[in-house]
């Protein structure tokens, strides 16, 4: 609680407007904790954290399956993070990270029903393919993060009163540069959000309504592989920014003069939740 | 809703106190279902349900993650579950049917957490490897059950207000005797209760209030490899029962003769959800 | 195997050139099947049958991890499946469903290992999201269907002795017309046949042993997010067939005078494996 | 390679009779590795590691799902573990780590398989939830642990030539004391292989004989629960052991003394595969 106050302290002079809450808190083992207690304790520090909460600021809480604690975790799902939220008051909402969730789970519904409470805060994006494995967003299963976006720009185009998510990069940078993955992955993120605008919602709609549930599929599917490599590029380009992000920053040179210029001992890796 | 409605006029004749709802309503593929609207939709039929419910009556609502839906299930998790039961009022509960959730999920948590939000209304009892498989309860995950069971005995020893969980099988017998089945079944869950009641719940409390992780595991194990055999059996007999069922009943020969008794065409077997 | 005797006799007269068999065979609970033995008793049983297989034919088998056989399926994953194949002789070969693997696991590899082991027989295309669903193909995991086509396509360009996959749609059509789904399922299968062409195979491997993660990901990304609607409507015109086959086929009506035409006693569904 | 050639000779000296090779190789994104190479390699590598090998030793190899590899792990699973010790020779065998597969696989299956094929090295007992959690054996998921034993107890009556598995333990010990839980991970160990020996196997074998599923499930669960301290501890005991060894180590002080003999330094832990 003490940590969470400081950090709320600190956000005010920076000009913050949001505090996250991760707990890794839980249990390896059965036993170990007892799981209403620990639930009981965990809102009870939640609600002397949000207390200290400034007018128009908005607490996220961030759900998680497992690790680090392997049997119980105390904040382990969207159906906990929900009721949280509605104990807790309005300036309470869930953050979704993508690589939080037990496999085959349905993340696009669990992002539609955090829409439909109005207790969507917003999105640690990033990708997997077995465990939290933070890879870079898009990169194994692009149609998911399409179907998220759809029901996002669904969403918006309804204007859903407070509809307001935050957007967030929350991987682990591995094996590539990680400023070419994050350039990437942006672009990802924006890809599916450009997709998500080119359905056409008024046919769709009258698919659903007349039951063709081929012909809806087929309305999303054919945004979702339309190019939209051309949008993004122009979209960057007036913004001022590099058409190939990736390109541009090799020619540059930047990582090799970085390099140069930081001793190697501040160069070390670090985890990301 | 009309059915359901038909189905509490018969309850009320029968001298019935709840009735449940299961729907397998859903989309197989993305785009198919607007996924808020469908929820929507599920909600107003259920306060029309609601509405018609006698006063001192439960009803039960039954989340499942697929099938027959194989894409997005309008009642597909707790959590879902959790929200319609808030919406509906006092009289609404949530079933908990042990196959229909995600790999890897910890049942026992969703249990504790809808008795901590006293909206747990009972379970379908079975076991299952990999799907919704409906096999024989304790068949493949007997430690599973077991602790769902510390769960439940917890709850009933802190003397949780209206907590009276319902306790219903629901399996398929399609390679043995249906009869038998229920028969092991039923000792099984039986089982799990009596062992549950063997945790020495003072003990484990000291050992959760002390973080020793290993003592209060080995506590729960205890009760868990204790073999309680002698005791369901002599409360069989004390019940005016067979001490060993299945062969009492096979010894009986029952089997055999209600295979006469009936005509072929009345014995195939019947789906359950 | 009297069956699959009667059904190669069969084929002969047919022309066929190759046999599957699928066995559901196994168990549902621990103990019920003694999983060595089971094995044993299903290889002697293949050994027979592929005794009786005309020179030039080749015999499939399929593995499932589950269902019907709800614990321990006998021929339950691609292992057993390679084994068998090995022990029968070279006109054998493992056949690929794509929904019977475990959750998480990656198929693409396992067509790797088979293409590299010189057993791939073929393939039953489908999409799932949770079991077995017997969905169209690319509906659920498009870029899944891209990376297996990437291991088709790179096995038929390093020209693999014996290389020669048989490609089956195996689907299940609940909520569609079968007609309808099945156009659009081998229009998937087509696209992402065509999009594995597209990818730059020396850039690939150029990426791939400079080991450029990102660039490596990128060049397979570009090829699928390539929308080669346009070279798929044109080869549907060359070969005399319509552009866009839903739309053609809802004109001319042909459901309705089908259904006209059969008693309704026909037209019920039939499962698939 | 040229490690593992280290490694073997420090083992020669030390009086080793094994060795085994665990690689966590492989690519986090399509298209980083090229799957049929990155296999050849490792094989070409284990190959050479495989010729250095000393008379009478084996080599054990150790596959994983995923992590450190988020997509694509060169060793990924127990099939392509059978086919790489089939073309190394037959000093090589594979080795199961219990928490190194997809959910839901059951791993007795593969126990039983690799025991068939002759090429069972042995085992990393340890025990998950989720995903390589590196439990304490039998925490979790205790039925599993005895159904493998069950297939490696019935391996060892039917006297297999070949048949000798290595046993150990690998977990990670994050919130017990390290030498606490592998004392109780050796009984859970000891116990699965007694309550193994309790199986009736003659009567086992009549009722999958008869296929009576429920008598022949029934007798692997009578074995399950019958609770067999009593022989641990008196074979502990008659071993010159303690009784109960948690109490008796908690007792001895030994955990204090060596913590305040050790600088801080060196207590850091370590992380185990």
């Amino acid at each position: 609680v003490q940590h969470n106050l400081h950090c709320i302290a600190l956000g005010t002079k920076l000009g913050a407007r949001s505090h996250t809450v991760w707990i890794g808190d839980g249990g390896n083992f059965p036993g170990q904790v007892h799981l209403r207690r620990a639930l009981e304790r965990y809102l009870d520090s939640l609600r002397e954290i949000y207390a200290a909460l400034p007018g128009g600021w908005r607490l996220f809480i961030e759900h998680k399956l497992y690790e680090p604690a392997f049997y119980s975790t105390v904040l382990n799902d969207w159906g906990t993070s929900y009721h949280c939220v509605r104990e807790l008051g309005e300036q309470a909402f869930s953050l979704v990270d993508l690589g939080h969730h037990a496999p085959n789970v349905n993340i696009e519904m669990i992002v539609a029903r955090l829409i439909q409470f109005g207790t969507l805060g917003g999105f640690h994006f990033n990708d997997s393919k077995y465990g939290d494995d933070d890879l870079d967003a898009g990169s194994i299963k692009p149609f998911q993060l399409f179907l998220i976006f759809n029901e996002l720009v669904d969403a918006e185009r309804d204007g859903l009163p407070g509809f307001a998510p935050a957007y967030m990069l929350d991987q682990s940078h591995n094996v590539t540069d990680p400023l070419e993955s994050l350039m990437v992955s942006a672009a990802e993120v924006t890809r599916a959000y450009v997709q998500a605008h080119l359905v056409d919602r008024a046919e769709l709609a009258e698919h659903q309504e007349r039951n063709d549930a081929l012909m809806a599929r087929e309305t999303l599917k054919q945004a979702f592989r339309t190019d939209v490599e051309p949008i993004l590029a122009m979209a960057r380009s007036r913004a001022g920014g590099a058409i190939d992000p990736v390109s541009t920053y090799r020619a540059s040179g930047y990582r090799e003069t970085a390099a140069r210029a930081r001793p190697a001992s501040s160069r070390a890796g670090a985890g990301i939740v």
